[in-house]
């Protein structure tokens, strides 16, 4: 027997821990259930002694005020109920929302359920609770103030729930640090169950942040994340394993659901050959976002997607992601053109529905417009052709998309971008209308970028559509350049303002023009108006237009 | 000497503390310095020794994401810097945005200045931060954990911030109180200065919580709260004082700016036989919506409205609170009838802009339906009449109205009900358009009380508008009772849902019918769609649509 290798050795006694990657659906509890009793008897079948799911996996992330209902933190209660008498050979660490039984502070708390042995073992809370850009917990949890560690096969198990691991920071949060609480008891691993959404520089931050907490307590770090799309809220995925010395095992893909099986005593003593795969920015942004409106579609119910095509940047890459998300056959391109269509317009449009080989139709709208030129005419007094006509165009092409996805079913798509809805640059009612906005949370210098990435094996979008000078095409001859900046310097000052909160001293202080800072810092506060009323937009960088910026409407703020 | 009165004695030796209710406006430091200076100003001329502002009243309140603008903390931190000189021979306490000198924790504290010779002497930060329904406090500020009162010509204060003196329910919502802290210190009287919106149960609920701590520690309790609206927030004022025996002494005036000031000795001393003026539920409802109005319009610099006029309740309602708040001139009253609207909407909408002497004109839209209808036919393919077609005509005079709107100036003011925009009975980009949504936190049977309010004393809203059945009329003979229960039994099912929290099995246990309430609930979870797209929504009630309620898009809880 002693003649047995360490290695086999070791295996045979190694606990074996289960990482499962999976996409939830908020309060779809018979959906999540079943998907989560999948995963323990995938593990059972692994020969895995414990398997691991996301935080509040049970509801779904983020649940928002579904919270304040008892009823639904009893489906909740109920779910676990009827999971637990799964785990029999197998334990497992699942996320739910549960009742704070102390009658002082919030209701609930941001558990991690422990069962084993067809029951719940164990329920540990969430210390730190993330409230800020898109985060609202402490709307709804109470923290955690008691640390214990879960002891299992004779291991001792720190488990945290997702922001506890993040307050390594060199300005820390918060005042306090539930891994230092926990080390006392002298812990073997580390588990984290998260929620942590994507943006396109995230990835790399919390790998870092993952990283200092394995090095920091030099014990391996177990980590499973949510992937999917939750509306605007991107998940990555990307579950990983660290060991103790903060060198990473192996990850879970990206933008999928996914399993796999650990041994720790290998995490523990092997050195990890594992190297990761750099993606650029742009082509994660690009798969964060046919993952969105995929998943935004199914989790509706819905298969077919409506939008309309005028030959620019926008649509154009709006109508790519959307037939590599739902399948060209099931994304319909309408061309809308008016009198101040250019003829390149409606042909590039024609061209792109070709390419991608998309049902497409062309409805003109000039009898419609000058319907109701003429109807207005008697009221508009003979003032001069401005604002209102150009609005009335975007507006009447509004009107004949949504008559035709409330025909037929379909979901409309929003293809205006981060710049225009910045400096408000569209017409509420029209061309800002959509069930989603698909990029609305990219700059136009990104929507560029995309293009070029979507093209570069093949020409899917028409070069022409890249190349020309960007037009709203609302009056004759007119281009973005008439009254925006270069989207070069528009797209570098709406970052600094938007992502970074500059102000204008300070961005007047890297260079630009002060009286071009002054005029876009007032052109995107004097639009929160409009952005009140836009579509949910798909996130994908670290200051999103939506529920992560709360602007107030009326103020004088920089106006 | 000796001879002197206790009364005269006491009152030559008083301190004087004047409460100044005011109208901030968000990020307008300007305009918001002015109104402390002046005032301080005031309160000097009254000869009081101590002035109290509201809470965040030099940035105005809620400033929301504009406090992660360094920029912005900045001019608050600047506007206090103006202020302070103005405090020589009165002192002031006054509420604003500082940054937390401690690196951990959130970087800004909500704090209440206190300001004497021409200085900042103390600052005090709030320790209970709201974070529920509207509030997101958690979000910016870390809460206070020093407990120190202030001195003041002999007095002690303890100074509290607004939900500071609200943890003194059944079930706390916080760990600590922050009066009890400071009673160790024996002060002499309690200040709080607070931004508590208004709903029309609050005033009742606010007023009891600030008896109960007068009550709980035997002391004079000066409150001074913020007076009109914040977008669709909306502060009542109804600044008080109360005896430490928590008898109401004063009330400053609901609705409007007020300035007054009390003697603390007198305040002790006296019985008050103040006796607060009772308001229905309706009349406050209805001053609110006038003010949140006004305020809407005049701190975005705007002074027409423009609104469509039905010949319905919810049109007809909205028009006069208009008219109330802007002047009938200002208010253009637009008919847009259909194929489908009866004689008698457009008579009773036409008498009503008559009874108002309001701008009125009547604009066909069935041409440009005609057209749309034409248009689309070869892409119809011969499907009936439906819902597609009924959004059309709403949306036909949601352009129809927007380019009004873009040509003169007006803003459009959204005439929906919260009936209807619970169950989703309206029209994204039609009649759910505008600016600003005025009855959109009243529901449909609350509409036909305050019409019946708004006639007491005089038919200003035609009677035929309030007695005839409620109809959308976009198709022949359509009723809401066709697709909708009695607005009694679906606006208490609304309620129990939205205000109360309550599930299912709660409200059917009511004694409602149990497929009814599932219809009901399921269509109010369908639409969180529309409701993510719909204007800011004046709030009247405990749970409006809108900042306070936030609800995932995509979600299967009760679907």
């Amino acid at each position: 027997m002693f003649r047995l290798t360490p290695l086999l050795f070791f295996k045979s006694n190694a606990v074996k821990i289960a990482l499962a990657q999976i996409n939830y659906h908020i309060g779809n509890f018979a959906g999540n259930v079943s998907k989560i009793v999948t995963g323990i008897r995938n593990a059972e079948q692994a020969g895995a002694d414990l398997v691991v799911f996301a935080e509040l996996a049970v509801s779904g992330y983020p649940p928002r005020d579904f919270l304040e209902f008892n009823d639904f933190i009893n489906q909740c209660s109920d779910a676990l109920e009827e999971i637990a008498p799964h785990c029999q050979k197998v334990a497992a660490i699942i996320g739910l929302p549960t009742r704070n039984p102390d009658k002082k502070g919030k209701p609930l708390h941001n558990s991690a359920a422990f069962l084993a042995q067809g029951k719940v073992q164990h329920f540990t809370h969430k210390t730190l609770l993330p409230n800020y850009d898109i985060f609202d917990e402490y709307r709804y949890f109470e923290p955690n103030r008691v640390f214990n560690i879960i002891p299992f096969k004779g291991y001792k198990i720190a488990l945290t729930i997702c922001e506890d691991l993040w307050n390594v920071q060199e300005n820390p949060l918060y005042t306090i640090n539930p891994v230092d609480e926990l080390m006392g008891q002298k812990p073997d691993l580390l588990i984290n169950i998260a929620a942590s959404p994507f943006n396109y520089r995230q990835t790399a931050i919390r790998t870092d942040v993952l990283r200092r907490n394995a090095e920091r307590y030099h014990l391996p770090l177990f980590y499973v994340n949510h992937v999917g799309a939750q509306t605007e809220l991107l998940f990555d995925g990307g579950s990983l394993v660290m060991n103790g010395r903060g060198e990473l095992v192996d990850e879970l893909t990206y933008f999928e659901e996914d399993f796999r099986v650990f041994d720790l005593d290998e995490v523990n003593r092997l050195a990890p050959n594992y190297q990761p795969v750099l993606y650029s920015e742009i082509e994660v942004i690009h798969d964060a976002l046919v993952m969105g409106i995929r998943n935004y579609f199914e989790k509706l119910g819905f298969t077919k997607a409506i939008l309309g095509s005028s030959g620019g940047i926008d649509s154009a890459v709006t109508a790519v992601l959307a037939a590599k998300a739902l399948g060209a056959k099931n994304v319909y391109s309408v061309l809308l053109p008016s009198r101040f269509s250019s003829s390149h317009s409606v042909d590039d449009a024609v061209q792109l529905a070709k390419n991608l080989n998309m049902p497409c139709d062309t409805i003109a709208i000039e009898e419609a417009f000058r319907v109701f030129e003429k109807t207005l005419e008697p009221f508009f007094k003979g003032l001069p052709f401005n604002i209102a006509e150009e609005n009335l165009q975007a507006r009447t092409r509004g009107v004949i998309l949504m008559a035709l996805s409330n025909k037929f079913g379909y979901i409309l798509l929003n293809t205006s971008n981060k710049s225009e809805a910045a400096v408000g640059y569209g017409t509420l009612y029209g061309d800002m209308n959509g069930g989603l906005s698909v990029i609305g949370d990219v700059y136009k210098t990104q929507v560029f970028e995309l293009a070029r990435f979507i093209n570069c094996k093949k020409e899917i979008i028409p070069e022409n559509i890249i190349s020309k000078p960007p037009s709203a095409e609302l009056r004759p001859g007119q281009k973005d350049s008439d009254s925006l900046p270069d989207y070069e310097i528009l797209d570098e000052i709406l970052y600094q303002y938007i992502e970074l909160r500059q102000g204008p001293k300070e961005i007047v202080a890297m260079g630009f023009d002060e009286a071009l800072v002054k005029r876009i810092l007032k052109l995107v506060n004097a639009n929160e108006h409009k952005r009140y009323q836009t579509p949910p937009m798909l996130r994908v960088s670290s200051k999103a237009f939506g529920m992560g910026r709360r602007m107030p409407i009326v103020a004088r703020y920089l106006l």
